[in-house]
């Protein structure tokens, strides 16, 4: 069998993946959800806050009499390690066409105390029933080919703050976004990737909330250092994705303060604007 | 007296004015806030939404060990009216800098149930800690001077969607985003104003929610009419305003499915961004 048709055959598909089996809850009771956060999706040994999302959203899609988070708002509470967690949830309104939920993630302490780590509010609809209808005039970020871009995998030296997640990511840095990994950061609050998950497995509505939080902090092109621990993170999914790989932008205008905002784009191989977002950081201004 | 000592003579200041009287919630129990919501705030009979987070956060502020709301995410239920309503409020974490809360706004139908209207989050801090540093170079609206900007008094005829909220606002808006008060829509989705209190009162973080969500939508501008109804509302405020007028800045880039987003930055006389604002909204494609 020649290679590329080997490639596809085992390539992972939507609902058979890592993704979907690392994100998958168990119902417990009606509104309680078990699940053992992997620790395939950590970042210097923090859970992602992305991978979070898509736990949460998981679970609300369960919930839900709507299948697709329309927005979403994250407000991170206390860091996330691996191990069993349960996710609890609730129906706050239920409409004809967007129904409002709410969710939050707990883990344990050592007296088996759960402590809250993410709240969660939502309003969720169907992507499918949309009109198929774009006025605006908004294109997709300037970014090379994906082979002139560049992965851990290309580095000389593994990459600042690479860890569990890179192995589960086709992530392509923009050349013109890199300069922090090697030491010469372009002083611009801007970070440019195409993305995936490295299985093949294509994207949907979940990933999504995967891929705006998967590139290195626009902090680190600003000329910080360390970890950017998210407060609130706001989704907005425009769109299903078509398949194949995703262009993510990030944006961030506003560092000041010691917190700063990361405005994220997701477009998709057919040009359209897949998903928005925008969190609220912390950086450390040292 | 010459009138412009007069003029400032009876300006109305922060915790004096018209603003903080429509916004005050009288604590009932612990969590549980009356207020009377002021038909002064509506637009079209709708009640604004950047009024509505104002009163939750209000409410919030009284709950949480920390003043100002460092971001904020709303998702609207059901239209609110004037009238009467309860504020519920939650004590979700307790940190040292950052805490986080819930709230929930409520009114009544005919047999006395409680509706909810709208449900927050929000992680809250103290402005005044926040170091002074400025790290990016985002630079405040172009737009012109406020005596070459037009508000409802400027206009040969009502401009379309004024209403009770426009004597109550100083709004005056940057000519190039007024096209669609001319039937000459601009098509982009770009809308920009100097924003203040009519009665003179200053901006502080509570005014500032209403800031972002006071101009006419950008669906205007991009041809299309009638209502925009607010899906969810997150907004970030990054710093104490100076006093004087604000510049408000809105723009849309995803028009698109039925659905446009709006981001709003908010600039000081000091040229400071003082706060940024995303919201999801309904547009009637037609």
């Amino acid at each position: 069998m020649p290679e590329a048709a080997s490639a596809r055959a085992t390539r992972a598909v939507i609902g058979d993946s890592e993704f979907d089996r690392d994100t998958a809850v168990t119902r417990r009771a009606p509104g309680v959800y078990d699940i053992d956060l992997s620790a395939g999706w950590t970042i210097i040994n923090a859970v992602n806050g992305g991978y979070l999302l898509a736990v949460l959203g998981r679970a609300l899609a369960d919930t839900l009499p709507h299948p697709d988070p329309f927005t979403i708002s994250a407000h991170y509470l206390t860091a996330s390690h691996p191990g069993p967690a349960v996710v609890r949830t609730q129906t706050v309104r239920t409409g004809r066409s967007l129904s409002t939920g709410q969710a939050s993630l707990y883990q344990y302490d050592d007296e088996g105390n759960e402590v809250e780590r993410i709240r969660v509010l939502a309003s969720y609809g169907d992507l499918t029933t949309l009109p198929d209808d774009v006025r605006t005039t908004a294109t997709p970020p300037a970014i090379p080919p994906l082979d002139q871009c560049f992965g851990p995998a290309d580095a000389p030296a593994p990459v600042e703050g690479s860890s569990a997640i890179a192995d589960r990511l086709m992530l392509k840095l923009d050349p013109a976004t890199l300069g922090w990994a090697l030491g010469a950061p372009s002083g611009k609050g801007e970070m440019r990737a195409w993305f995936g998950l490295a299985d093949g497995r294509d994207a949907d509505p979940l990933s999504l909330l995967l891929a705006v939080d998967a590139l290195p902090p626009t902090a680190f092109e600003l000329g910080l250092k360390g970890w950017v621990p998210t407060v609130e993170l706001t989704v907005h999914v425009r769109r299903r994705p078509a398949p194949g790989p995703l262009r993510v932008s990030i944006t961030t205008r506003n560092l000041a303060g010691g917190f700063l905002e990361e405005d994220a784009e997701v477009w998709d191989t057919d040009n359209h604007l897949v998903a928005q977002s925008r969190q609220l950081a912390r950086a450390r201004l040292t």
